[in-house]
């Protein structure tokens, strides 16, 4: 498919997130009509999306609220009539995907046909398709620094997490698939695991941050899974939503690169973190994987290279995870206080 | 889930074949047959399935020939009632999968959470999955000898070729899925590019032999994609016959293995091979890979290994490269002669 490839200005401009009344939904959302975007509205059924993460939008007139399914392409039709660019990341994730396959595939393959089927419809100009580093499986073969070659590893994950990342392999595809037969214009976003303000409990990694914090919270003792050398590379959510903004604003399309955070850490030095930061001084304890429970481990040490993003998109991650874990532990000690608000378990 | 593994003897078994209309599934067909199955049921919706490659079997009262479709659930929980096997063949491959992402993710994927269904509500006592070498992809990754572990590459694959794989990786997610949930007994079977006697014209593997030797035939010379020296491993389909029996015969549950023929072979040997066999000193000529056509390559010699189905099930291949492409050669001429039968292009 041989065409300019779009850049689409924030400013001015109109924007669908669909499965927006979440964590990166809503702090995309802030983001574009913080940088001028014309309109921006937020599609999502509410399965997972809260509204009280989207509330605060209804005071901006720019900003509109659509209960809509992904399942149901005449929802996706109207919702993206009139469009510049689309933000696709409603999905079933790992833990979701083990509890109920059907729905997740569903969701995560006909869901993404049925977004690009909407975007040819009404001819949108580009989408945001968030993918995941899941594309690079679990397991004792995921090691090292992933890129965006790195093959998808399975042997000896769950069920639920292979599924999840081959869901998410394809969906890519079927991006690929619509550039080349329609010129649709995309940029699939691999995210690493995000946390930040309006955290919720649905990625089984970030689950981590918030299980130690409400730990430390009623005065017991963090915990650690196991000795603690197990790697996760974090992406604060702030650094998501400019992502997603640059790959519109970028004259990039048929690509896929990393989203991660600045660095990765252990699982013990992030329990240690949260707890320093949460101004404690409680000691972590080691205790054995709960079984049954759907843990995603790699086999050693890893690092999800983020370099090629900043060659397509001019992205690179801003926020160290300190300064966005003590962020996260101040919106969740104000929730506290106030309200259960912006957590969705 | 802790159950003795389920071993079906074919003597006296009922078993059902899905996409049976088919190179592999007659063939098997004609194995348990012969192997005192006491019921043999072909279930296929003869799109790609042809009529005159199971004609033969209404001759014997055993088997039945069921039109039906594996996105039709009611259809069958009617065929798989009261059978102690099942052998679900019916697949998208990747050409099908580059024109049709639709339908084809439709029937790999639904199509075996289907197939699951009907086994759970029948007690069916086995399933056997017909996966693909395509679990470890395509392209530069793709190299040294296959395994079981190996991941899946992806980069530089056309669209429908990473879609057919992982497909084929999240229907053996399914499998495991529902003996983790349900006590289903499965073996994935993890076919190479499968050549024999009735081959079809679907599979892009494949059809190198079909065409270099409709090439021979007309007098013209064989031609050579590149330099030749791109490696194939190919399964002649008697031997996978005997697999999908072993499959079902071997206490083997919850497991997933290679089934290769005893070697590769350059497509170069290959040419050369069919070239000989069909009795021609046409010399082969090289030519360019056409555009916009699906082609699968790997990056090196490759080698799909297939030690661990001895393992689990007792299987290896018998029939060497030269004495299955002579009876190919010997059938098609045979059916050219007579008529067109067997091939459904």
């Amino acid at each position: 498919m041989d065409h300019d490839k779009t850049a689409i200005p924030i400013e001015g401009g109109r924007f669908l997130i669909v499965g927006g009344a979440s964590l990166v939904g809503s702090t995309t959302a802030d983001l574009l009509l913080r940088k001028g975007a014309r309109e921006v509205v937020v599609l999502d059924n509410f399965a997972f999306g809260a509204e009280s993460v989207v509330a605060h939008l209804r005071q901006d007139p720019r900003a509109r609220i659509v209960r809509g399914d992904v399942m149901r392409l005449p929802q996706l039709l109207a919702a993206s009539e009139g469009m510049d660019g689309v933000l696709h990341l409603a999905a079933a994730m790992s833990i979701s995907m083990d509890a109920d396959p059907w729905t997740g595939l569903d969701v995560n393959i006909r869901g993404v046909q049925n977004i690009l089927e909407a975007c040819r419809a009404n001819r949108v100009r580009k989408l945001v398709f968030a993918s995941s580093n899941a594309v690079y499986g679990y397991g004792p073969g995921v090691a090292g620094d992933l890129v965006e070659s790195t093959p998808f590893h399975s042997v000896g994950a769950p069920t639920g997490a292979v599924i999840y990342g081959a869901s998410k392999i394809i969906g890519e595809q079927l991006c690929r698939d619509a550039y080349r037969r329609h010129g649709l214009d995309y940029v699939v976003l691999r995210y690493s695991t995000v946390y930040g303000e309006r955290q919720h409990y649905r990625a089984a990694n970030a689950l981590y941050i918030i299980e130690t914090l409400d730990r430390i919270r009623r005065g017991e003792r963090p915990r650690v899974i196991g000795d603690g050398s197990e790697t996760k590379h974090f992406l604060y959510v702030g650094d998501a939503a400019r992502a997603n903004a640059r790959a519109f604003e970028a004259a990039a399309s048929d690509v896929a690169v990393n989203i991660s955070g600045p660095a990765p850490v252990t699982t013990l030095e992030l329990v240690r973190l949260v707890t320093r930061l949460a101004g404690s001084d409680l000691v972590p304890e080691h205790v054995e994987p709960q079984a049954g429970r759907v843990r995603l481990t790699s086999g050693g040490a890893f690092r999800i290279d983020h370099s090629a993003a900043l060659r397509a998109i001019g992205w690179a991650p801003e926020t160290p995870m300190e300064e966005g874990l003590a962020r996260l532990i101040r919106w969740r000690d104000a929730a506290a206080g106030l309200d259960a608000g912006g957590a969705d378990a």
